[in-house]
C-alpha cells in the first residue's frame, strides 16, 4: 500500500487512526499468547483503523522468537488491506542501511518504516530508493528529552528538527516520505507543518503520553489529509478497545468533515 | 565483559582491534553457511582481536532466521572471552528503549550496544541504567553524508557532534559509555578527543572506507588506551583474514608501545 492508497483508505473509513502494536508481556493477561492478543486487537480495531504500527523493540526483547512472531503478525495485517508500518527507527551507513531496507521492505514486506536522520542523506537513501514504499523520518519526537538536540538552535536560526524537515524534503527519492512529529510538542506543531505543508505527519503522543487529538487535528490536517495519529497503550490496554477506537473515529470523522466541507 | 575487562584484554593481546561481523550472503562462497563463515572468521582473528561487532542489519535482512543465527553467533562469542558489541543503532522513547536494552543486554547478553542520540537523554537512559554494560553513542559517523546534520554549526558555536559528546558525557549513568567517531573524518578526530579526553572511542572507517590506522592511533590513543578500531569488509573478504589481522596487530602493538614507554 502506498501513500495514495492510504489517502483512499482514510476517505473510505473516515479515520486517520494508526494503532500501535507494542505488546508488553507484563501487561497481558495470563494465558493469552502475544500473537492472540495482537490479532484480537487488530480485529477489534480494524473497522476504524487505517494503519498499524509495529514497534520492533517489543518483539526484539523476546529474541528471535519475537521476530518470528512479529513476522507472523505482519503477514496477518497484509491480508487486511491496511497500511503497515515498522516502527524500527533504523539508520546506518549506506551499505548497512541497504540491508535494513531489505529487512523491512522485502523480507517483512512492510509499507513503511521509521528511520533516524542523524547520519544524513546516504544513510536514508537505500530506504528512499524503494518505489511505492514510505520512509518515515524522525523529526520532533514525543518524548520529554526530545528537546536535548531536536530543539537546539542552529547557527542558521532553525531548530534542528526544522533543519531535518527542510533538508530531507528536498532529497532525491523514488518512494514517499512522512515525518514523525510528536503531539506532546503542541507549541511546535504549526511550525513543523509550515516546514512541510503537503507531507504526511505520523503523530505519536496522543493518549498515554498526553497530547490531544483536537489540537493535533486542527493544526495538522490538510486538504488531502496528510495525517496519521498513532495510539498504542491507551487502546491496547483499554478495557474495551473496540469502544475506544469507535469514539476516536467519531471525533476524527468530525475533523475530516470540516476539511471536506471546505473543498 | 565491562570496560575495565576490555582494557585488560587490550593489554594482554597488544591489540585494540574490533572485527565487524557484517556477513553479506552475496559475497560469501557458495556452499558455505553464514554461521560457518562467521565462526571461521572469529577463529582466524581471535588471537589478535579484543572485540567483535555484530551488525544487526545483515542478520535482519534474513528475517527471524537471521536473528536466530545472530543469537547463535553471539552465544559462540561469549565463550571466547572477548568484548561483544551489537551494532544496532537503536533509540526510542524511554518505554520502548527499555525493551531494546532488554533485547541486547539481556536476551542476547551483549556487552555493548550502539545507540542513536537524536531523541535525547530519556531515550538512552534505559541503556545507561545497566551496570557493567556499555552504551556506545553515535557522535561523528564515518559515512560521506555524516556532515548533513552532525557537522552543522549550532548557535552556541559547537558542531552538532561536539554538542552530542559534551552533553551526553555529563548524563547520569550506571554503566559505561563510548562514542562512535569515524576514521574518515580525520580533520575532526582531535576535536572529538578534546571533547572527551578519557572516554573510549569506537572508530569505524579504517580499511574499506578509507581512514588510516596510523592517523587514528596517533590522534586518539590515550594513556589508558580508550580506543577500539573496527574493521569489517577489509578483513571478512580478504583472501587471508588471519594474515590481515596479524599485520594490523603488529602495527597496533607499535602504537601501544609508544604509549606504554611514556608511562
Amino acid at each position: 500500500m502506498n501513500i495514495q492508497d492510504l489517502k483512499n483508505k482514510i476517505r473510505e473509513k473516515n479515520s486517520y487512526l494508526c494503532v500501535g502494536l507494542d505488546p508488553d508481556p507484563s501487561k497481558i493477561k495470563n494465558g493469552i499468547t502475544i500473537y492472540d492478543f495482537c490479532i484480537d486487537i487488530i480485529e477489534q480495531t480494524l473497522p476504524y483503523t487505517v494503519a498499524y504500527k509495529i514497534n520492533t523493540a517489543f518483539f526484539e526483547a523476546m529474541g528471535w522468537r519475537g521476530w518470528k512472531l512479529m513476522s507472523n503478525i505482519i503477514d496477518y495485517l497484509k491480508t487486511k488491506n491496511v497500511f503497515v508500518i515498522a516502527d524500527a527507527k533504523r539508520g546506518d551507513i549506506g551499505n548497512t542501511s541497504q540491508h535494513y531496507a531489505k529487512a523491512f521492505f522485502e523480507e517483512l514486506n512492510c509499507d513503511a518504516v521509521t528511520v533516524n536522520p542523524y547520519m544524513g542523506y546516504d544513510s536514508l537513501k537505500p530506504f528512499l530508493d524503494y518505489e511505492n514504499k514510505t520512509t518515515i523520518i524522525l523529526s520532533l519526537t514525543s518524548n520529554q528529552s526530545a528537546g536535548d538536540f531536536q530543539l537546539t538552535e542552529m547557527s542558521n536560526g532553525n531548530l534542528l528538527y526544522e533543519d531535518v524537515i527542510k533538508c530531507t524534503r528536498n532529497w532525491e527519492m523514488k518512494g514517499d516520505i512522512m515525518y514523525v512529529v510528536g503531539a506532546t510538542k503542541s507549541h511546535f506543531l504549526e511550525y513543523a507543518r509550515n516546514c512541510a505543508p503537503n507531507t504526511f505527519f505520523l503523530v505519536p503522543g496522543v493518549g498515554a503520553q498526553g497530547g490531544t487529538l483536537k489540537e493535533v487535528s486542527e493544526k495538522l490536517l490538510t486538504e488531502d489529509f496528510n495525517l496519521l495519529v498513532n495510539m498504542s497503550r491507551s487502546i491496547l490496554y483499554s478495557d474495551d478497545p473496540r469502544k475506544e477506537v469507535e469514539i476516536i473515529q467519531k471525533e476524527m470523522n468530525d475533523h475530516l468533515s470540516k476539511i471536506l466541507i471546505l473543498q
